[in-house]
């Protein structure tokens, strides 16, 4: 059988050499970096020193790096009513985007009906203006807008979405997991107050995350308390091995970002143009600013479920939609909040590259869809999918 | 330099060579777990190997056990106002004993005004019959004790603190991070109802833990929400590379833990008698069953932030009281519990043993402390501190 082809890298990367040495490394830090011992001392300096990378890489002083156990912590940890600008009122609202990831979705610890919806046009960005007529003449609010929807790759526009929400005394936060690390994302150019971020989808390890505090923000309440560590901000003795593995993958990952943001969009493309050689295929958010590495297709009569058993059947690895529920088979609210119907959500089909791909494996992907496509968009056989 | 010697073991311990192994083949698991793939389906397969192998450590079923980022996450999750008896009233109030981990003081999600204090004993050792006092004649409270203090080692009556809270129709919570793995601890004989475990204190990775959620136990609300792992209990992509190396862990501390209570119970005897020449020297709850691992002492005039500088200087690693506040020097709140002078408690250095401690690391520390306790029993020179 020839190598896998690995085409999922929104749902978790591969890791990269840099992360794997500087985790093999950290098995043998034996300290706790709360101790004051040379042990302990020895582990602190590799927490620190992933700090500092990772907050270089958005433009932010490490202090202001708080590391938790991945995005989704860091999404929960941010939303929290007791948050607020240094010099301004308190929040006590919070509204997210209709394409936020679910751990934003939930809300954190605001109260589940205080929470309000922004929609997003067809192309899948965020409504601009209806957030401007949202966040008019009311107490100041706690926005949500992610710089990449991890489905179709469509970049928000944060940088106004930063003054629409500054100009009402609010904050903002920006889940930046799928961006960061792809394409430029600076904490004070972009004026975002607070930053969710992830080792595992930029060639880290899975269970390492982090949120990076805004100078302009204040007030933040630790979620996991009991404990001195990050500041007060998050306890629980550090995951030294895999904030290790988090810090060599970022820097790593920014070293290569230009060049591979190139070459990742060339493959990307190539790939597309393949794809949408057969009759029906749509690729969605082709028509506005995209992450280099993402495309979510669909076709009248594909059911996502069977596509990605074909594929796999074929050694290629790709998702239907988010995997972050557990094999459960959901419509993707994305999409339905694009105003996409039923019968092309259901075959959404999502295909992420990332630092190995190679054009060997684009080649692999489109021999097989070629070999699939046929038996796929007659439908959902639906035997095919209790036997697998 | 000789070898350094590592007794701080309470704090976090050195990678055991099966956890290790593990982890190092987990480093090629390129999947997430939630993804349905074949690269998915390896990573989720070791995530369930480790969660039966500890379920079975502790008598439980593996779908009982929920992955956490350790045992603080842990504790915060398991102390939720919404936990309840399956077929008893709903909880209100909280109550934990003096001696517990900062993240059980830290009282989780309950209001910090309506958690109460029981107090224990001067051997630290939970005073059962004002507990079953302050359970009389009110709904039924969440209780929480550890198995086994992290300072001291005293290990608790928790079969008998089990009995008096359910007989109050109240639930039991066992922060169990300490005593897993070094004595045994089923969750069925002891009919616990929240036991949370933690990876790092037993030869597995930092960043890793587990609660164990009892049979009699229902209503847990999530603390990370929002994406269906861990059966909607904790959201967020898993940290396979911890998970692998905390059920390697388990099953090697499980395998060993008969012959290494033993093993370890000897060798801290040897070290106590040995500390015991020196005059003034007391050893904390040495009256009272401990964990094989621990030794905590002290002696007038000693002061606990030199005694562990001067044995960092010679090799050996040791540790004053909790090294969970990030160097913070704090007088230790458990031995205050027992009633034990300032004067003492400033003096309180605890050295804890594990699976790689050696009859020659016991005669080195031995060595160091009859060196240095003529100078540390004069008492603390600042100097000395700063110049550190």
């Amino acid at each position: 059988m020839p190598d896998r082809v690995y085409l999922d890298w929104n749902a978790t990367t591969p890791l990269r050499p840099e992360a794997r040495a500087a985790m093999a490394a950290a098995l043998d830090l034996v300290g706790n970096p709360s101790s004051v011992h040379a042990e302990g001392r020895a582990a602190r300096r590799a927490v620190e020193q992933a700090r500092a990378e990772i907050g270089r890489a958005v433009g932010a002083d490490a202090r202001q790096v708080v590391f938790t156990s991945g995005g989704t912590e860091a999404n929960s940890l941010a939303l929290t009513p007791q948050v607020r600008r240094n010099s301004g009122f308190p929040i006590n609202s919070l509204v997210v985007s209709a394409i936020e990831h679910a751990s934003v979705l939930a809300g954190g610890r605001f109260a589940p009906g205080g929470i309000e919806i922004v929609g997003v046009n067809s192309s899948g960005v965020v409504d601009l203006d209806r957030l401007r007529e949202m966040l008019v003449d009311r107490p100041p609010a706690l926005v949500a807008v992610m710089a990449a929807n991890n489905e179709t790759g469509a970049l928000q526009p944060i940088a106004e979405i930063a003054e629409v929400v500054h100009e009402a005394g609010g904050l903002l936060h920006v889940d930046a997991v799928q961006a960061f690390c792809k394409i430029p994302f600076n904490i004070k150019e972009l004026k975002a107050d607070l930053l969710s971020l992830s080792a595992h989808k930029l060639g880290g390890p899975k269970g390492s995350g982090a949120l990076v505090i805004g100078e302009g923000a204040a007030g933040l309440e630790a979620l996991i308390r009991g404990g001195g560590q990050e500041r007060g901000r998050r306890a629980g003795t550090e995951n030294v091995v895999g904030i290790a593995g988090f810090g060599a993958a970022v820097k790593a990952a920014m070293a290569s970002m230009a060049d591979e943001k190139t070459r990742l969009q060339n493959l990307r493309n190539r790939l597309e143009i393949s794809l949408r050689r057969t009759r029906g295929v749509i690729v969605f958010s082709a028509e506005v600013p995209r992450l280099p590495n993402t495309t979510l297709f669909t076709a009248p009569g594909l059911r996502a479920e069977t596509a990605v058993i074909g594929f796999d059947l074929e050694g290629i690895s790709v998702s239907s939609g988010s995997a972050c529920s557990s094999g459960k088979v959901q419509p993707s609210h994305v999409l339905e909040a694009m105003g996409v119907g039923p019968e092309l959500v259901r075959g959404a089909v999502r295909l992420s590259l990332g630092w190995s791909t190679t054009q060997a494996d684009i080649d692999r992907c489109v021999e097989a869809w070629r070999k699939l496509a046929g038996a796929l968009l007659k439908g959902c056989d639906e035997t095919e999918l209790e036997r697998f």
